[in-house]
């Protein structure tokens, strides 16, 4: 017998908790959350392989449109051939109680679909970034979980990271003295006929793809919200990459402490995810900050230096986002990386858009 | 007997110059331009030093309201005491010929009146950034100037210092492909009553201060200039030091080819100045980019990578930049970093702060 944490709330609100305790104590480590990992790309590899080093999560559901594929993966990670949906049948995930969540790893424009579907079908949601496209739809996947009392999470990697969260702990306990300014950058150079350079499957360019980790960054840095922002976007290269979508984005945001932070993001360079924070004692910076590994931490403040390489290999970022998200569910508590933390930068990303001009 | 370049170009075209090619090239060389200083404070110091170290220049006047620290100096340099004046007599610097030049030193808000007093006094001038605390000051040293057939150079240090010129020189050779995007810093943590964070002195913040330079480097690093600029300022420490000065200062930045930057400054923190620059085939970075020495140059473009710590020490900046403008004199030629690339530079400190909505 196994109990909601809701369920064994009211038992023990009712004195009647106390036997089952020694149950649920037992159990609760041994069923691990079983997750359907919807769309087959690259980041769904990353996932996965992370999973696997998990002591909570399994993968036991595929979602495909390509069965062979569907196939081999099964059989690496053991999933049951009942258990391998494609995108019609998708739905029918609803009777299958090996699939506790779903992990959706589609394009961008195919998340609040997929998320909303999984919510019907009462399984909880890891949603990859960004959160949607746009605002409407984040808001109606938060409201489709809600209403169907299963949890959602967006896949924000860096929340659940240790070098990030060090980060976050030194500004916390005053190390940098009062924080003045951010500076973030994170892009790359895209290769042509790439589905994140088509505006109907993306959303837009580089902000949704990886800008959207140096807008995260300086959220969690400071642990404010922007209430002003100012951008720009361009398009240098004419080569059939942008037709759709921009190349550059250079914005600067100023927060309620009075906190300023600006950030590029590009398609058309290979741009290192990075952060540098600038307090009144000092200084620190993360480099390679949203990669999957070779993070590192160098910080000088108050007469002491770091340098603090991480050794962490991918897929550890994968690892401690599925372990949490899974604990979140057996614990009834609500992820970190919630849907409103994906709404909000939705919001903020519509308004960097909106500043530089561009329509979403 | 010595010749201007005017008058030595006349006598070519009049086909008698040859006689005189003897004489004017081993006279260019002895005769060295001679500087007064107008303010010896921390910088001059390092002006002075600087002029030791090159061929064509001395310091051969000094102006100062402290007549005992200007003898303690002049006695150091072999300054002449009848070449030694104070801030009413300064005029008098008309009738003096071993005085070619004045470098001016002072507080911002003193720039243009000494640069114009200088000009009517029939000097050349070198003027410490920022060139003034307005457009309309700006616009008058240059019409003082031109009036006067006097130079004007703008005391831009990186435009004359090999690092910085390293990095212009990789980007126009295409080392990093189409350059997308830059970042640059530069601040500090300023003590309480100092002259720059007095308005009427200063002008305003870090912006007219430090930020300048990194304003400065993207217009030398891309070889354009922005037309586009959107900026937040901010206060956050409360204590007296920025009641008449903003604290910090982010703006971001588009140029016509479509490179975004983004920059910070700030005098609440200590913020190395730094530029990063991504390009399609790569990325360069200059570590204490606009500090007096250590200077580094990173990058890594097509495979290359590039770590260049620059041994040179300071004075050697001031060296480089009181040889050229000794130079731009003694040839005709006009300053790289004329009076106009000042002038530009005061009207995008004018739109920055008027994007963050300060009055200056």
């Amino acid at each position: 017998m196994t109990l909601t944490r809701r369920e064994f709330a009211k038992l023990g609100a009712l004195s009647l908790g106390a036997r089952f305790v020694p149950t649920l104590n037992a159990q609760a480590p041994q069923k691990k959350i079983g997750y359907a990992v919807i769309g087959l790309g690259v980041i769904a590899g990353h996932f996965m392989r992370g999973v696997l080093d998990t002591a909570n999560s399994q993968i036991t559901g595929l979602v495909s449109g390509h069965r062979d594929k569907a196939d081999r993966i099964a059989a690496q990670y053991g999933v049951a051939s009942n258990c391998i949906y494609d995108y019609e049948n998708f739905d029918q995930i609803a009777h299958n109680p090996a699939i506790d969540a779903v992990y959706v790893a589609l394009p961008n424009s195919m998340h609040a679909e997929y998320t909303i579907r999984a919510a019907k079908a009462g399984k909880h949601v890891l949603c990859e970034k960004p959160m949607s496209t746009n605002v409407a739809e984040a808001e109606a996947m938060i409201a489709a979980c809600k209403a169907a009392n299963v949890k959602l999470m967006i896949a924000y990697r860096c929340l659940y990271e240790p070098t990030n969260l060090r980060a976050v702990k030194l500004i916390r306990d005053g190390a940098l003295g009062q924080v003045q300014a951010i500076e973030s950058s994170f892009g790359f150079n895209i290769g042509p006929g790439q589905w994140r350079t088509n505006k109907k499957l993306a959303g837009g360019g580089p902000l949704f793809d990886v800008g959207i980790y140096s807008l995260s960054a300086c959220r969690y840095l400071t642990g404010e919200d922007p209430e002003h922002i100012a951008a720009f976007a361009s398009t240098i290269d004419h080569d059939g990459r942008f037709a759709e979508v921009e190349e550059n984005v250079s914005w600067t945001m100023r927060f309620p402490s009075g906190i300023v932070a600006s950030c590029n993001t590009t398609y058309g360079a290979p741009m290192e995810g990075c952060f540098r924070v600038h307090g009144s004692k000092g200084w620190l910076q993360v480099d390679e900050a949203f990669s999957y590994d070779g993070l590192r931490l160098t910080a000088d403040f108050s007469g002491t230096k770091l340098d603090e390489p991480n050794p962490a290999k991918d897929p550890s970022h994968f690892t401690a986002e599925a372990g949490h998200f899974s604990r979140n569910i057996q614990d009834g508590t609500e992820p970190r990386a919630s849907g409103e933390v994906g709404l909000k930068d939705m919001r903020y990303i519509t308004e960097i858009y909106r500043s530089a001009g561009i329509a979403i």
